[in-house]
């Protein structure tokens, strides 16, 4: 089974995986846990090059282009033989995140991303994505608090942006079956209590 | 105007590019001289990742995105406005290169290859291709005794991954009026020639 978690930065992905994975752990269900970009030796490269500062002149084309590169490897030697021995993938973004950011955040068209994806990812999805959502209002107020602001290029983009963003996970929560919604301004036990009650209801069958 | 230059590796491309740039020097007419991969920051790091050994394991399909997030910031950051500075722009090889190499020599279909070409280059296409065309055994050969044989991961490849990329550059010189054939095998004054006729033919048009 291959579940992503999805969101605007700072809506608490990072630590609901950590609660997830440690209930698996619990439960002794096998998994791998991968993050993107990266999660291999060349997405790792490729996540260098997106996330520093010098290339502020990065073209949106390109920057879609240097996920997907990322994520066609990350299908091709870990995810697919994961899933080809029985393991739950958990992944810290996936395609998604490149619809949500690249086609709506940086204006490249939800269409024209999601072909995109098809090619990179060789047509497999989750089928379950954790969508955190919080307001943008708030992921700046976090980011302001935790001290990061402006660390990375991605993080320093505006609150319009991440309002595309955003309005774009919401029109996906519509659309897709395999979306679970959940409101990130709930408390982190009862967020957690939602995503292990939506995995176990869809992992037994 | 936009020109490229393509055909599989040791076809001369790089001797003919540099006595076209020469005659275009002598004859006072601006130009531009890009190389694929490569050719911005962006690019040049996309070319380390791509041409260096320990990458044996990239799949093909982050092979191909990362070609094309290299050509979507050398379109964007230096074709475009070269052009827009009525400036020639000189390409060592462009998009053709991924549908022949991708496309056909590494099986990803060169429709596939097409549709994500017109997405990374924002439709910017060169109006004349040279296509310097050797039969693949000369090729080898050539590439055996200048001792750069196994120098890359990509010139590692066999004969018959060559013959499938010269086979789609036939196809499309066939299919595309952009395209001009050149016989290898001449000499390469002749070469040289016959790129002068041609382009001074399309250029005062």
């Amino acid at each position: 089974m291959f579940i992503s978690f999805e969101g605007i930065d700072k809506c608490g992905k990072s630590t609901q995986m950590d609660l997830f994975t440690r209930y698996l752990e619990e439960n002794a269900i096998e998994y791998t846990r991968v993050r993107e970009p990266g999660g291999t030796e060349l997405g790792e490269r490729i996540r260098q090059i997106l996330l520093h500062q010098e290339h502020q002149e990065m073209c949106a084309r390109s920057e879609l282009l240097l996920f997907l590169a990322s994520r066609a490897q990350l299908v091709e030697s870990v995810i697919k033989k994961a899933l080809s021995e029985d393991k739950v993938v958990v992944a810290d973004r996936f395609a998604h995140s490149s619809i949500a950011y690249q086609g709506c955040g940086r204006g490249l068209g939800m269409k024209t991303v999601r072909i995109l994806n098809d090619f990179a990812t060789d047509m497999v999805y989750p089928e379950i994505v954790f969508f955190i959502d919080i307001p943008p209002e708030v992921a700046i107020e976090r980011l302001e608090n935790s001290g990061e602001g402006g660390k990375d290029r991605i993080e320093k983009e505006q609150i319009e942006f991440w309002e595309r963003v955003r309005g774009c996970y919401l029109e996906m929560a519509r659309e897709y079956s395999q979306f679970v919604r959940i409101d990130g301004m709930l408390g982190v036990d009862q967020i957690h209590e939602r995503i292990i009650r939506e995995f176990q209801q869809r992992y037994n069958k």
